[in-house]
Parts: structure tokens; sequence; C-alpha cells
């Protein structure tokens, strides 16, 4: 495994490959990688010759009052992790090679931004496309790995593939759970011991939700107040948010129908977790 | 030289080339070519190997007042003087082939966009920003020819393509003019003859400006008064605005620097006209 710092670097590295007709896989990560990081790795290995691993901490997708100095950072388990899984490639830019001064330009995805962890986060997901843009163009993937966990995310960067012509194919892999549920996420090393065993009622909740509607249940307001009583019984549990939107274009619906998902946002503590699960 | 409509017979076209390490020129245009477009296809042919024009009215960079309708369009005779230069390729799209619904995704160059023509067009350059890097992700150029005419544009686009790491160098073609000094413009076919023959004391009035420069003046206001008086003597001519900015990030500048340039808009009658002049 090949580990670059900078953007010529990684473009000199990948170029003999590209021209030589290798298919390159991508997977975007902010590190601190956990088994939901390393499936997609595995995922890309699937559809590529060359795995290509992102590793930044991108400070454009934090807003001012949000983790992004204390976000967790441990470039040499990550190394090691990464190249266990088959990374042949890891970027791992500074800030300042990813954003010299001055900076202006951002990309921006109206409305799916604005929805759900964009209404807390304003500009959360300006940061978002506006890094994977930059890491399109840096890496030039044929295909590109994020996970499900992250679905406003996923669902957000698929629009803008689409919208702008990244020649890129995205391919989304399953949310990778904790065995009693939790959904993996670098931040759950934030959770004292006491949240953390509160944390996986978050998905418990998400299932019965699922549950409800295979029982025949498609009243929104009713699969709704089922999640919010079932979080309101963690007592460290502020709810952020609970939607059911449409899985295309994020819009809250009037009856739960194919595609339909819940989204939820919960601050156990400090820590903000999210989770999700297709209804139908 | 061939034509594709589609975005996928377009990249099609272009593949093999960029496997076997053709180099790939790119022009593009709105339409309607004037000697200012073909010069940017000898440029594009003196740095590539292949050059790919695109002809599209971008809509999403025509403010709701604006000439989108009513904007010149010949595509036979785009296609004759194209063709006579040595283009190689002209991608020719219809809107709904660039903007399907829904559309969602824009591409923003702060503070630059905001100054000089984005006070009267407050969205007209991130129409530009938008569908250049679109036309960059379905070209895949090596090298993008824009012109010198749209000076704020063509910082707009080098800042784009440094920010988003776009993987293409771009060049600037000098401005071109007709005999009496008048920069081209597809626009220019909308004077009357009146204003048309007014025209031409833009470039007299810049040139007046330079020479002041040249004989060592650096007062701002005072240049800037000298182009403003040069403009009054025009019956026809409201001014949109005379600006002396800094040739990298478009601030007013308090001296005349090296790189220091002169814009201005000006409409004469319902046609608004641009022209800039590097003053030193």
């Amino acid at each position: 495994m090949e580990v670059y710092r900078t953007i010529a670097a990684i473009r000199a590295a990948l170029q003999p490959l590209r021209t030589t007709g290798k298919k390159i896989g991508f997977v975007p990560t902010m590190g601190y990688l956990h088994e939901g990081h390393l499936s997609l790795v595995d995922i890309a290995k699937a559809h590529s010759d060359v795995v290509v691993m992102s590793i930044f901490v991108n400070p454009t997708q934090f807003g001012p009052n949000e983790d992004l100095e204390r976000y967790p950072r441990d470039f040499a388990r990550d190394e090691h992790l990464a190249c266990e899984r088959g990374t042949d490639f890891i970027f791992y830019p500074e800030v300042a090679e990813m954003y010299p001064e001055p900076f202006f330009t951002y990309v921006v995805t109206e409305k799916l931004s604005k929805v759900l962890c964009g209404v807390s986060r304003p500009t959360h997901f300006r940061g978002v496309t506006t890094v994977v843009a930059k890491l399109f163009n840096i890496i030039q993937p044929d295909v590109a790995v994020f996970g499900r966990k992250d679905a406003q995310q996923a669902i957000i960067i698929q629009q803008m593939v689409r919208d702008l012509n990244f020649p890129v194919k995205i391919i989304l892999g399953p949310i990778v759970r904790e065995p009693d549920g939790l959904a993996m996420s670098s931040r759950n090393v934030y959770l004292t011991p006491e949240e953390r065993s509160q944390a996986p009622l978050i998905f418990q909740t998400l299932q019965e939700a699922r549950q409800a509607v295979e029982r025949g249940e498609r009243n929104v307001a009713t699969i709704r107040n089922l999640i919010e009583t079932g979080i309101k019984r963690l007592p460290l549990a502020r709810i952020d948010y609970i939607e059911i939107v449409d899985g295309e274009n994020l819009q809250r619906v009037d009856e739960i129908h194919p595609g339909t998902f819940a989204a939820v946002a919960v601050y156990l503590g400090k820590t903000r977790l999210i989770d999700n699960q297709v209804l139908m």
C-alpha cells in the first residue's frame, strides 16, 4: 500500500494505472476507520482493479460549533486497517493542500441539502459536495463507494454526480452495525459508557417502525410517533429530528410508499448520532 | 468534423482518443461564432491533438429579464465556420440533455462572482461555472481555451479550476476586435447602425486610459473619470459599470499597479456590451 500526501503525488501514482486501463475504485473517508468504512473497501475491490482511500477530516463540512477539533484521528491505526483490507493507495492530504488560500468555490446541491441534517447543519452538505467534487477531480475514479448510514449524503452525492456529469459510478454500501444494532460511526467513541448502553435503542426503535409497516401500517404520523415514543425511552436522548421521507427527493411523504425511509438524528449527551431505516 | 448531440455520444466518440493518449483541447461557446471564438480554436489546436467545441446557449447564465430567447443562433453557419477552422468535434446538446429535471446542483465561486458583471447579473457566473464544470466532466479535456473579452469569467473559471482541482489546463486567448476596435461579440448583431457606429468609442476610451497610465498616471479616480467622460461622449450609452480592478482578485485597487485592468459594461440602447483593458 502506498500513501500520498499531495495532489500531485497521488495523481502521478494513479496516472500510469489509468493509461493502462485499470479501473480505479475510490472510498472517501474522514479516517478513524471502522468496519463500516472497511466494508466499502470490499465493495470497491469487487468493482475495480485498484482501490484508493482518502482520509481527510474535511473542515468545510463542520459548522462553527461542531466537533472539527476533537474529531477522532489515528492515522497509524487507519493505515494498518486499510492495508490489511487490501487498499492499494491512501490519499492523506493536509488541510492547506486541499484548501489553499484564497478559496472561493463551493458545490451546492439545493433543496436536498436543506432538509434533515441540513436544518441543524446548514453548511454541512455544501462542505461534503465541495470536498467530494475535489476528490473526484483529484482521484478521477471509475467507481466511488459511500455508506448508507449517511443516507442524505449518499442521495445528495448521487444527485451531484448526475447534475454535474461526473464520470463516476456511485455505489452505496449497507449500514454496518455493532452486534447490539448501533450503527457504526467514528463518533461512537465520544459516547460515555452510559450513553453507549442506551444508544442501541435508536436502531431497535427503527426496527419496530419497519415491523409496523410490514404489518400494514401506512400512516406517517403513527410511524413517526412510534419512533418518537421509542427514542424518548432514552433518558439521555435529545431528538434533533425524526423524519419519514421519500428515498429519492428526501421530501416528507403523505403516506408510506415503496422507497420511504425513516431518518433520525439524536443527541446522546453531546454526541449527535444519525441512523436510518428503509420502511418499505 | 463530427457533431454529437448527446452526452453519451460525445463521450463514446472521445473515449478511444483519450485511451490512445491523444490530448483533447476544448473551446466552450454559446455559438453564433465570430473570429474571437475561432481564434480560440487556433489556440486549442496549438496545444492539443483533437479540438472539441461545445455550442450551447446556457439558460442558467441568463437572468429572468435577459436575452436568452433572442440570443442569436445559427447552427448551420457555426458548423461551417468551426469545421473550416479545423474543429474536430462539436458537442451541440439540447437544454433537456444538459439540465434534466430535477436539477439542484450549482457551482458557485464566491466573492469574484459578486463584483463587476455580478452586480447587475447576480446569478450569471453561477450559471457559467455550473455549465463549465458540467462540460469539463463531459468532455474531460486536457486544455480548455477561453477569451479575455470576458475577463471576469476567465478569472472566475481559473479560480474554480484551482479550487475544485479540475485536471484541465486553462489557456486565455486575446480579445479579437473589429477593424474599428469594437470587441467582437455575438451580441454586436443586436446593435442598430447608429449604435454600431458609436460602439468603437468604448475601446478608444480604454486606449486613452492605458495611454494615460503609460504616461505615468497612477491615480485610480483620474483614470476612472477619463473613461467615464469618454464613454459619456456616446449619446446612446448608459453606463452599467466602470471599474479599475486587480487582475487576480477583481477587487478595486487604491493605485494602479502591474496587473490592474479597467473593465466596463455599457448599454447601447438595449444591448449590453463589455470590454476591458489591462492598464499596466
